[in-house]
Parts: structure tokens; sequence; C-alpha cells
């Protein structure tokens, strides 16, 4: 299956069992649920349940046994753009082109709406179905999404983010804040496809944890390198003006032609991962492609 | 060990066990991590640990394993404490005679310190110490923490109650949010404390809930009728003077006497269901004793 075909199949499959979750849950506080749904179904990218199933399916595991670890780290991402977005954080009142949940509801029902997002991801780690995984296979996604989600990772993150703000931080910085806020879940979304293997080597799992370590990061510098050549198209503003802000991004602090050059090597030291797995790594390999050749 | 000398003793572990988890996180974001700190330190009862440890105890569990459950649940209610407080929440400056944590520090800090208590507290049950005990009572433990903590217990009663504020609602529906908001999390500390014991009986287990969920309640509808009992002796005010008033409470509803033959009773059904153990519940029995006759 090719790349656009695959991923558009698997963002309608992650679509329809957030939805199906949803509507399992009793009508007990409506409000509450709709604010919920609201965070989790405005649409998105689904990248994170994206790489779930392309790594479970390279490895022979069934759709069904991933839609449950798909579904979670999706709520654990949802319930940190509701969060990001609230006033005391980023204070956006758009979210793909929606009102973000405190606009469309209310301050309070937008942290309660990512509190109980974040609860429902373990939720269904715990008890989605899951046949043929062990218990201790099940404990170890909890494990390695908790540790993805908090303090050592994206709530971290997201902690160094607030404090750069506005400053110009080295570059070990920049990568630090972008190894944890987004990193970290995209690299674990490799880990719970991989971890529904039960026979997993640590190789194999190492060479998988370096591709998404290397995509992760590619992600974030080719976003920071968009955001320039995006001015540059509908701004019509010179390409690298965002260069003179105070700003810290990859483009800022190396210059543009070297965060291009960063994007390409990010992107070969995730082929390189790839090539150490005895699969099928095709659409794996794509999406590495499509990560630093995309432009938007 | 009489009640007193065991909840302090306790209290005082419990303490310890949380401040060496803060501790042990690396220094990756100071402020983040002195937010969680001022949230999860300021002091208070720390009832749920004391009933994971007391439930344990009774069962023959060492300490050492009721550890790192004590703690989990202590890092839910910490979390669930720091958002309540948030501005757009209940707004409160003050907890426990301290700044809340939006307050000492900001409220970004606020959001972020919940949320990663929030993931700090499924961190601790899969990767905390817990010799004997099996992948699948850890993941029992966490799947009941979730369950207790989210939209269909904590956070569904935290709607809850902000959809009924300012509105005088049945008695049955403010069982229900009392019930989500707070009795499903003292429930889930004893369940927590029975997990640890594999051979517990689905009879045991049952009859333990029982308990739980009887003095949930009763604390709650203490609670009210103290507000009311210490209105008289602070402020001069005569006994019962906020049944005047349009808010929902177990003595507005149904008026003092009947609220506190309420919590009476509530205090039997605990007892009676302690009656079913086939073990020493001296401990139990004490504080099902201490929360209807406690006068702060």
């Amino acid at each position: 299956m090719v790349l656009d075909a695959f991923s558009q199949h698997y963002r309608q499959r992650v679509d329809g069992q957030l939805q199906a979750q949803l509507n399992a849950l009793p009508e007990l506080a409506p409000r509450l649920k709709a604010a919920m749904s609201h965070g989790l179904l405005l649409g998105g990218k689904r990248v994170r349940p994206f790489l779930v199933y392309a790594v479970g399916r390279m490895l022979g595991i069934a759709d069904e046994v991933l839609d449950a670890p798909a579904a979670a780290i999706e709520c654990i991402h949802a319930y940190s753009l509701i969060h990001d977005d609230l006033p005391a954080m980023d204070d956006d009142d758009l979210r793909r082109g929606h009102p973000t949940v405190h606009k469309a509801f209310d301050e309070a029902s937008a942290v309660l709406a990512g509190d109980a997002l974040q609860t429902l991801a373990f939720s269904l780690l715990t008890d989605g179905p899951m046949s043929g995984i062990t218990p201790a296979q099940r404990l170890a996604m909890v494990s390695a999404l908790a540790k993805a989600s908090g303090y050592l990772g994206m709530c971290g993150g997201q902690a160094l983010d607030l404090a750069a703000e506005g400053q110009r931080v080295p570059l070990a910085q920049l990568e630090q804040i972008h190894r944890h806020k987004t990193g970290a879940l995209i690299e674990c979304a490799v880990t719970l496809g991989a971890l529904c293997q039960a026979e997993m080597t640590p190789a194999t799992l190492m060479a998988l944890q370096r591709y998404a370590s290397a995509i992760g990061l590619a992600f974030q510098v080719q976003d920071d390198i968009l955001d320039i050549v995006g001015d540059t198209q509908t701004l019509g503003k010179p390409q690298g003006s965002d260069l003179a802000l105070d700003k810290s991004t990859y483009p800022s602090l190396l210059g543009l032609e070297a965060a291009q050059a960063l994007a390409r090597q990010l992107h070969d030291q995730a082929l390189s991962a790839l090539a150490e797995l005895p699969y099928d790594t095709h659409i794996l390999h794509a999406f590495a492609d499509y990560i630093v050749e995309r432009n938007h």
C-alpha cells in the first residue's frame, strides 16, 4: 500500500475507534463528554496512531490489537493540545480551523476534558480489546505511555518550552525541548506498536526507537523550515525573515540551509535505522521521506 | 495500634515516599518540578494512602508493597486539587493555609503540574517497587485507578459539581456528584490495597468496596454537617443558617437532624460490611467511627 492510501485508511480507522470510545461513555456528564469529543474529533493528521499501526502491521500484528494503543496515544496528544491552547498557556482560539475547546465550551470544561482524556488513554491500554496480548505487555505499554507523557516527556517539554518563551536558546536546548515536547510521544507510538509483538528482540526495538527519535526531530525541524518558506509564499516576505526575530527555531539558530541539511541528516539516520530491520519497512521508509518532503 | 498513631505513622510514611519520588526526578524542568512538589507536599490528611495501607496491612501485605499504590492515589488526589483550585474552576487562592499552586507559581505551571502528577500516578503503579506483585495485579491497579479518576469517576463528578453550581439539586443528584467526585477515589484506595493480595475472594473485595462506598459518602455528609456546626461555633450564626441558602448540601436538602441520621446510617453500613470480613478490622472500624465523630 502506498503512504497516502495507508495513512488515510488508518486515519479513518482511528477516528472510528475514538468516536466509538466516546459513544460508549454513559451520559453521566454530557457537557464534559461533548468537550472531550470536540477536542478529540476535530481532525488532525493522526501521526501517532499512524505509527502504531505502521509498526504493528510491519511486525504482523492484527489491526484489532493495535486499535487500543493507537486510540490511547491520540487521547494523550489531544489532551495536550486542549491544555496547551488554554489562555494561561498558548492562548489559542482556533485549532484546525475550529474554536478550541475552551472557546467552544469554557476553560473549566477544557481543563477537565484534557484531564479525562489523559485518564481515558490509560483505561484504553488496560481494558481495550487486545487479543493475545499478555498483562505484562499491556503493563509495559502503560509504563511507556506514562513515561513519554509526563515530567520526563511531554509535560516536561512543554514546561521547558514555556520557560524558553521569548528567549534565544542554544541549539542543544532547542533540541532538548523538542525531544521532550513532541519527540517522546512520537517515539512512544513506535514503542507501543513494537510492544504488541511479544518476541521483540532488543536490537529491533532499539532500531525502531532510533528511527522514531530521528523522524520526531526531523518533523520539528521541517515545521520550522516550513514556517519560513510558508511565510515567503503567503506573505511575500523574503525567505529567512524570521531569522532576525528573537525566536528560537532551527533556521534562526542554524540558518535555513543548515536547517535543511539537518532535516536531511535526520532523515538519513531514520533510514539507516530501518535498514537494520528484518521486516518490510516500505511504509516507515515512505513516512520518513514524507516528513522532509512535505510542504505543509 | 490505635487510629491516631496508625494514621500519623502512615501519613509520615507516604509523605516520605512522595518526597523521595519527587527527589528522584531529574532537574529537567525545575519550575515544573517545584510546582508539582508544592501541590503534592503541602500537607493534608492523606486519607486515601491511609486506606491503602490499612486495607493492605489487614490482608498481610508488607508496607514496602503498599508504598507505590499509596503514593499513586495521593498523586491523583493532589492533581485534582491543583486543577480544582484554578481560577477557571473554584478559584481558590489558599489551600491548607498556603498559596495554591497557581498563586505560588502561575496558571500554566499549575495546569502542567496537575497533568504531570496524574501521569506520575500511573508510572508509580507500573514501575514502583512492589515485590511479589504480578503484572496482572499491577494492571488491575492501573485499570481501577484510571476508572476512578476519569470520566466515570472523579473528573465526571467534578463536571457534575460544576454543572450543579448555584442550583438546588435533588438528593439523588447530590449523592451522584459525591459518589463520583470523591467517593470513587476513596473506594479505589481500598481496592488498591485489596489488589495487592493475589488470593482475594470476590466476596471479600465486594465487602471492602461496600465499606469504602459507605465511608466515602459518610465523609461528605459529615463535611456538610461540619460546615453548619462550624459556622455556629466560629461565626456565631444559628445552626442551620445555611439551610436557607440556595446551596445543595445534605443538611440543606434533608435538614440537619436527618443528615446526622444519614451519616450514622452510612457508618452502620460500613461496619456491617466489615463484619463479613475474616480479618482484624479494628483500624478500619476505628476509621469509620472517626469519620462521623470528627469535629473538624
